[in-house]
């Protein structure tokens, strides 16, 4: 482990996020905010720069870092601006809870969208952004961001950016890592920003569209009121925004495609079709369940092709609606949290791409129970997976399966009802956000397993292992 | 797929079962019950015997037989027996419903021992012992009893065998697929025995005796009265069933193996060792949970070993003492549901021996990141699992993942509780028998939820392949 070029990188990050911190500092001189929330902004800042200082003067020797740094580097950024970002909210008074301003935005960053506040109207407009603003850094990943725009001529990260990379992404569109990520970060944010105007031009106001569209961008689900979108009571609103999750759960990398003219390749993808197949079957399985339920098919459809893309998006935006729907709809839709995006997407989840596998892999197995002889190879977008590639993903379900399993525990200490349990898990662990079978939220959980569900968003989002070998002793070991 | 052939060794199947329902016949001579009854056995085994005798009309030519129809006799078998053994039921008008008594009779059959009887004072003492006599025969699994003392010179039924196995078994004992059928068929009775003898000797009258050590023998859970054992009582019962399903709960290969003085080689076991931690972690970890709920700590740990013990080996004798516990003891309930018995037993489940290997193989994904150039071994009682083996267990797993999603989803149309849902579809799958979050019973399902549920049990007693090929329709082709 070269502690001290983790130590040196970190330095770096934290410097980053005090840069990040001018968008709510702006905001709150634009709103003319008390100078209690100003000055807990610039608290932080100024924590952040200290801590920043002080670990620049650690220039390390030696800059060779390796998987397990890079590892680290992804856990320690994810929990330590976490921290830090959460402390302006502390700092101010609005999140009193130190735990609860921690939870909230690790929520933001992971892109979860969970929320431990019972309204909205606690929060300053800037701070109210910063929340927002913490899911579009989350949601393409804080490290690629950083690491894009951070100045480094050895340009050694490409073990941060393995670490960081969301979901199985089979075929590079660019080889260098820093160009992949700077195009990919110029698609996403010129998307965030069309989506904004959409907003803007369907009758939100200009913070609104921005607060929206950053809650859609990163898939993350923060919304600017109680009651989600369902407050603009606004037809249109309603269905830029389930699109917009849409957009924003497909493979960035096929946008990139598009913009090469390689639309042909892009409409042959099986994960983009099987990512359109789950979403109609959805949607017409539930509508059909919960048919008699609102005066029209129209209002029907739109409820439930919102729900169903938030919550496969992973984006979560919550709904008052979903409470009285029968059990078949809420577990369809713990269905759909499990799926999630799919891969190099800002969604959380599973990955449609893994889920895919699965399939065939499934389909394969039962064929050579049949023809014992033959010889099956299992081919996604016309090239076969290798053998490699289809085990990860299954050893990747069996971790998955006993980190839900250990939350699902965990929580049941804390909560009688089976299906806020299982639910609140699958959400944190997926980073979806909103909990089934109640119209609570998170805070209904003890300060423990505020924390625990803390760490599992993050671990969630980093796809496990960072955060696995995180608290691994021996990733910690000099040699 | 030589039909001719699965339709001549299912005549001789007919025959069998109508040599077996000369147990309840007996029994309600001896039992002087109503000619209702006698007449309904009587029927039933006039019924197979003809159907028996058309088939052995159709004597194929060829005798070679491959997995295919292997699969096939199996899913046959245990779905026609089930039928014809819920007619007695059904005849007697017992049970009146066709569809009932069929759920019961496969609940049976597949040692399940889920019931849709609000009371077992409908069954008359030759049915009630037919019941759980059903468990007796489905427990070490009704082929290998079936072929181990049917006459056949051709020895050519070893993939039936393979199909019939209970879980991964590493290492046999003997080779000969019938000697090995015959001795641990002469280990299990000689233990029912001894079970029953027991069980006598603790107080039981002498039909209690032998209906209380089939549900366990078979790990079924069909018992003599509503209450279960909980009707007796009394303490020492209680502690010998406990003993007894974790008894039977064992890879039958270690008694072999004990019988041939290698007790050594069996406490090395790590299959076992695990098994007896699961075990031992489980209780200790409700005991903490539920305490203050009964007066002494001996009592507590009474209920909680009982319960630990009749889950964990899918016996799953009910206890009307469960209902108030807390969701975190519940919620370790239905993760044991899953872990289920030893493979080799007579035991549901997806089995210890599974489990283990998923966690060694948890284990080395995540060594394996830490460390990315080290070649990590997979070992298991001291000898290296191959890569086929791990790859047939994780695949199982993502089969069992998904006919359980499936069944969840299917159940969640007939109910609104979701750990009603999610236990009952555990229970069946893993071929356990109770409902947790509630003391009612199957019966509370739909009768298309009870066929459902049986097939799935079905399904769960023969893990998943026959039955799935059973469904495909390219398994009956004739080439």
């Amino acid at each position: 482990m070269n502690r001290r070029m983790v130590g040196y990188l970190m330095a770096k990050l934290f410097f980053i996020e005090a840069g990040l911190l001018t968008v709510p500092l702006i905001t709150a001189l634009i709103y003319q905010e008390p100078l209690k929330n100003t000055s807990a902004i610039l608290l932080t800042m100024g924590l952040l720069l200290l801590l920043g200082g002080l670990g620049l003067v650690l220039k390390p020797n030696n800059h060779r870092i390796y998987t397990k740094e890079g590892l680290i580097i992804v856990s320690l950024c994810w929990l330590l601006w976490s921290f830090f970002g959460g402390l302006p909210f502390f700092f101010s008074g609005q999140i009193p809870n130190l735990i609860d301003a921690f939870f909230e935005t690790t929520s933001g960053f992971t892109s979860t969208g969970a929320t431990i506040l019972d309204t909205t109207k606690v929060l300053s407009p800037s701070l109210l952004l910063w929340r927002s603003f913490t899911q579009l850094i989350g949601g393409m990943g804080v490290l690629v961001f950083a690491l894009a725009i951070m100045d480094n001529p050895q340009n050694n990260h490409l073990e941060v950016m393995r670490a960081e990379m969301a979901g199985p992404v089979f075929g590079k569109v660019v080889s260098k890592l820093k160009n992949t990520a700077q195009i990919l970060y110029l698609i996403y944010l010129a998307m965030f920003i069309i989506l904004a105007l959409i907003l803007w031009l369907a009758g939100l106001s200009f913070y609104d569209s921005l607060v929206t569209a950053m809650g859609v961008a990163g898939t993350g689900g923060f919304a600017g009121y109680e009651n989600n979108i369902a407050y603009y009571n606004n037809s249109l609103i309603t269905v830029i925004v389930s699109v917009g999750m849409l957009v924003f759960g497909v493979n960035f990398n096929l946008y990139y495609l598009i913009l090469l003219g390689k639309v042909r390749s892009v409409f042959k993808n099986e994960e983009l079709k099987l990512y359109g197949l789950i979403t109609l079957i959805a949607v017409v399985a539930i509508s059909i369940n919960i048919n008699g339920l609102y005066p029209s098919l129209k209002d029907t459809l739109e409820k439930v092709f919102f729900q169903v893309s938030s919550v496969l998006t992973s984006t979560g935006f919550g709904h008052p609606d979903i409470q009285p729907w029968p059990l078949f709809s809420q577990t369809l839709l713990l269905l759909l949290m499990f799926c999630g995006g799919m891969a190099g997407s800002t969604a959380g989840g599973f990955k449609i791409m893994r889920v895919l596998t699965l399939l065939k892999l499934a389909k394969n197995q039962v064929l050579s129970t049949l023809y014992p002889n033959r010889v099956l190879t299992l081919n996604v977008n016309g090239t076969p997976l290798d053998n490699k590639t289809q085990q990860s993903i299954l050893k990747y379900l069996v971790l998955y399966l006993m980190v839900l399993s250990g939350l699902i525990l965990l929580l049941s200490l804390d909560n009688d009802n089976f299906l806020i349990v299982a639910s609140a898990s699958l959400s944190a662990l997926n980073n979806v956000g909103p909990i089934l079978g109640t119209n609570d939220n998170f805070n209904l959980f003890s300060p423990l397993s505020k924390i625990i569900l803390s760490f599992v968003m993050i671990a969630g989002r980093l796809e496990l292992y960072p955060l696995i070998l995180f608290f691994l002793p021996k990733t910690w070991s000099k040699t």
